[in-house]
């Protein structure tokens, strides 16, 4: 894992990891640590749903960002962080639900904010190898390690030590969901009160599964299995964009995702995607509407797609039998006003 | 699974089952579910470590009676149970920590008054394969089911939802305790409830260890291996067991297991086995002070031992070594009296 995380630029040892069994259960801990009841976090606007679940167990009170096609939106982060949140979530790459990624300007700007602040970031992972195109940007913990070094003049594992950032990584979007198997890096003290909350949660992780994803990760086998992977997933991606630009009604938008398994669909404000939903899966296709992602309420006239998950004809036939679902529904819509 | 609880008389379907990580987990998840700040429960004294330690995170009040050679003791339960604890929290098999088995009558006593009072019981029952003489007892389960068959007249799987009990299986002690498996069975409401908060901890228990588990089960190689393991452990238990009548001074009492892994050593009140186990340690031997297993203070004159874990040799060795630390300490007390 420490040599995993090297590759993101960040120096750890084994002290700052702790093996959980998936990134849900990392967020379960996260929330067992941080929130008592009635505590503030910051999310982005919409935001993952398995997150909101968890924390909303530890009966926490979601402040939210809107996200746009730079990802959270920072402008009012100043001022949202004075409201004293416990931690920020931030999800910096192909976001889920909407695909996007976060800027390196708002990197920069939440990291600095959350030192001089004092709050944790929480940064939630889970797809950065699955980039299809340009380059990867800085991690905020690597980012968050950068600005300590330059404080603390270089303590080599050490300054993460110093740092505000709790990373969550996984291995169920590059190897198997169904292994169960993912990682939290942070500061070593963190990651002790983690281990602790953990012995009470499920005691480990299996070391079965450990076993074996160390042997899949020692040989290379992961390596070459992720190159694969983001082709067949490229490919989906690029088939359902082509799709949607010939099939979908031309007032609707979506985003075009550099990475990731999702991508975000806005309709004109007027029509509810949950009543879309109903005649979509009449027509036997199936989205998750926007409002699931929304802390707060919202996100009404939005919904994810998920293109990695089918094959390249039943994409085509997919968007194309969608397509008509929206036109039709559009056009009864704009009849009603 | 409900063909292995077929096997303690429990008529069961899949809805009354829900797959978990290992037994920690299904304890965890029961805190979730039941356990508000300053709730009441009712344990043994002493009871389980780890249970302790999940259920104090979500700030349990912990309402204990005393264990002897028959298990829990019920003559004050009649009276906690007006207490209204949101459960009870009972090992019935060769207990952990004291090693000893609950009486047929208690049984009986524990489940009526659950049913009369309606609070649930917990059973967790993670040794009952491996007894090493007598005959197995029912299961609170069982004799649950038993109670309302009779009172409900009978409507097979679907008696178990009518029932008190939350049962607490795992393949920690018969297969690995590393693959973290357990399962809990209960009334398909709860078993619902407790998914949903599952979902929120971990999404699932890993499936290639589900997969694997079942390989192992429907060959028949865990029977198999089972009864391999009851014939090692017995032979363990009986070597400890006269190496202490040998080699402890007389004043030293302990119970005699049945099953299971542990037994319990009680010493002469004048003396604190935490302070031994410092000189224990420094021959090479060591035990789990008593106080641990205390949710409210006791047993500091107790100690449990162990005896699957190591070899015959070393056992021979082990009690070998305790038996002269125990007597140069007990010498010093009376001296110092």
């Amino acid at each position: 894992m420490v040599n995993k995380m090297a590759k993101l630029g960040v120096k750890s040892s084994v002290e700052n990891v702790l093996i959980t069994s998936g990134s849900q259960q990392s967020i379960d801990l996260v929330g067992r640590i941080f929130i008592n009841k009635g505590d503030r976090i910051i999310t982005e606007r919409p935001t993952f749903i398995g997150s909101m679940q968890s924390w909303r167990a530890y009966q926490a009170e979601f402040i939210t960002l809107p996200v746009d096609e730079e990802g959270m939106n920072t402008e009012a982060l100043d001022e949202t962080i004075k409201l004293k949140p416990k931690f920020m979530y931030i999800l910096p790459n192909y976001q889920n639900p909407e695909g996007v990624t976060l800027s390196m300007d708002r990197r920069q700007t939440i990291v600095k904010l959350a030192r001089q602040y004092g709050i944790p970031i929480v940064e939630d992972d889970p797809y950065w190898e699955l980039r299809y195109e340009g380059e990867h940007l800085p991690s905020l913990l690597s980012l968050d390690e950068e600005m300590g070094r330059v404080r603390f003049s270089g303590e080599s594992a050490r300054d993460l030590d110093h740092g505000k950032v709790i990373y969550l990584g996984t291995f169920s979007k590059t190897l198997a969901p169904g292994l169960r198997l993912g990682w939290i890096m942070a500061p070593a003290e963190l990651i002790r009160d983690c281990a602790l909350a953990k012995q009470g949660m499920d005691l480990h992780t299996s070391m079965f599964v450990q076993m074996v994803a160390y042997q899949v990760v020692k040989d290379g086998f992961l390596e070459e299995h992720i190159a694969q992977v983001r082709e067949v997933y490229r490919e989906r991606r690029d088939i359902m964009l082509n799709a949607m630009s010939r099939e979908f009604p031309s007032v609707v938008k979506w985003t075009r995702p550099q990475g990731g398994l999702f991508l975000w669909v806005t309709l004109p404000e007027m029509v509810n995607s949950l009543g879309i939903l109903r005649k979509a899966i009449e027509s036997k296709v199936a989205f998750v509407p926007g409002s699931a992602f929304y802390p707060d309420g919202g996100g009404d006239n939005e919904f994810r797609l998920n293109y990695s998950n089918a094959k390249p004809e039943q994409i085509e036939q997919g968007i194309k039998r969608l397509g008509k679902v929206l036109a039709s529904e559009l056009e009864t819509a704009a009849l009603n006003i």
